[in-house]
């Protein structure tokens, strides 16, 4: 069965793309103060995990001025643009779409800020992994082991058309810069996790509606362009 | 069998997405011959359809500079502008893609371009039935119904999503224009058509691999943004 089941999911990386991974255990004891204290302003928002690095919750309480507890697409930009990159709108406006709360659809609270956090600390782990040269920069054949890095099988056909994105039309190679390595992986990360809920079973196929299709697929055409 | 079935075309029209309507009945004579005219001048490319009315074939040649028998997107964008509206970049994007032949991804020539303008007068029509008022947009109330009269019954779940990317986030009602009507449009008829090819028994439901459902998704993605 396994040779004929397209696997989503690498074998190398335990990595479950839905539960991000779990921020590195921290010692800063002020941590806890910071959950309490964020957890008065505004009981009814979510709080910092426990152990979420001083450098997490800085970077995220640096853009909510008003303090209120959820910073919009701006803000997310601005907090990411210290710790990672200055990532594109389009790039941010997927990322505020896989991670948010669905309660909250148009802005990040502390708990969705660092789960996207951590995720992005991964990636950035694997695509350095690729640039080998510190260019900022991956081939893109890289792309396919890097994307199986962050816990994707990516099927040949499928790699093409991701990569025709990149391309200037000429023929020209392009490489890849973090942000369209995030983009590219965050595409592939939401479409596969939206299938997988469909195929319960891991047979690498799902029976859908009509109108599940169309539920599953439009959000990612309308939401962040 | 028939109440289970999510029928993607409403029974009110015969008109079948994938076949273009036919251009109306033209008594321009001059037709013909610019049809050999341009098989004459670009034989290995597509020539007008028989029937092709003038205003068509002008728009196109109008356009068409260098004479190639193609135009691009700001071609495109610009004939289009004569004969029905200014379309957004994106909008255009969206047209080329799904009118495409698919051996000549990124242009259009003149079979495809007939094909599109037949399309688009089409929908005009439909547009201008919900315009009562001429303002040149329509509620979203009415977006169902004129999606139902081009062809679609969009189930409520989809609509909602659709209409999600047209509004300002204040709650206040959007009315759409043309150029958002296309775009509307031409999502739901591209990704229904993608459906339908898997559906062959028309039973409102197809299965699909994993390869084969990322392989449909992922050319709206990143073909035309």
């Amino acid at each position: 069965m396994s040779s004929s089941y397209g696997r989503y999911h690498s074998e190398s990386e335990s990595y479950a793309p839905s539960a991000p991974e779990q921020p590195p255990h921290s010692n800063y004891h002020h941590t806890s103060s910071s959950n309490y204290h964020y957890a008065n302003v505004n009981s009814s928002t979510s709080s910092f995990p426990a152990g979420t690095p001083q450098e997490v919750i800085r970077s995220f309480q640096m853009v909510d001025r008003d303090g209120s507890g959820f910073i919009d697409e701006r803000e997310l930009q601005q907090a990411l643009s210290s710790g990672f990159h200055h990532f594109s709108l389009r790039t941010i406006r997927l990322l505020i779409f896989l991670f948010r709360n669905p309660h909250q659809p148009l802005s990040i609270g502390p708990k969705e800020f660092a789960a996207l956090w951590s995720c992005l600390g991964h990636w950035r782990g694997i695509f350095e992994r690729y640039d080998k040269d510190r260019s900022g920069k991956i081939d893109p054949l890289e792309l396919r082991d890097a994307l199986y890095g962050i816990g994707y099988a990516v099927p040949g056909s499928v790699l093409q058309l991701l990569l025709s994105k990149y391309g200037d039309g000429s023929g020209r190679r392009v490489e890849l810069g973090f942000d369209s390595f995030v983009e590219c992986g965050m595409i592939i990360k939401g479409l596969t996790d939206k299938f997988k809920e469909k195929d319960t079973r891991y047979t690498g196929s799902a029976t859908l509606s009509y109108e599940t299709f169309m539920t599953m697929v439009l959000p990612f055409l309308v939401s962040y362009d």
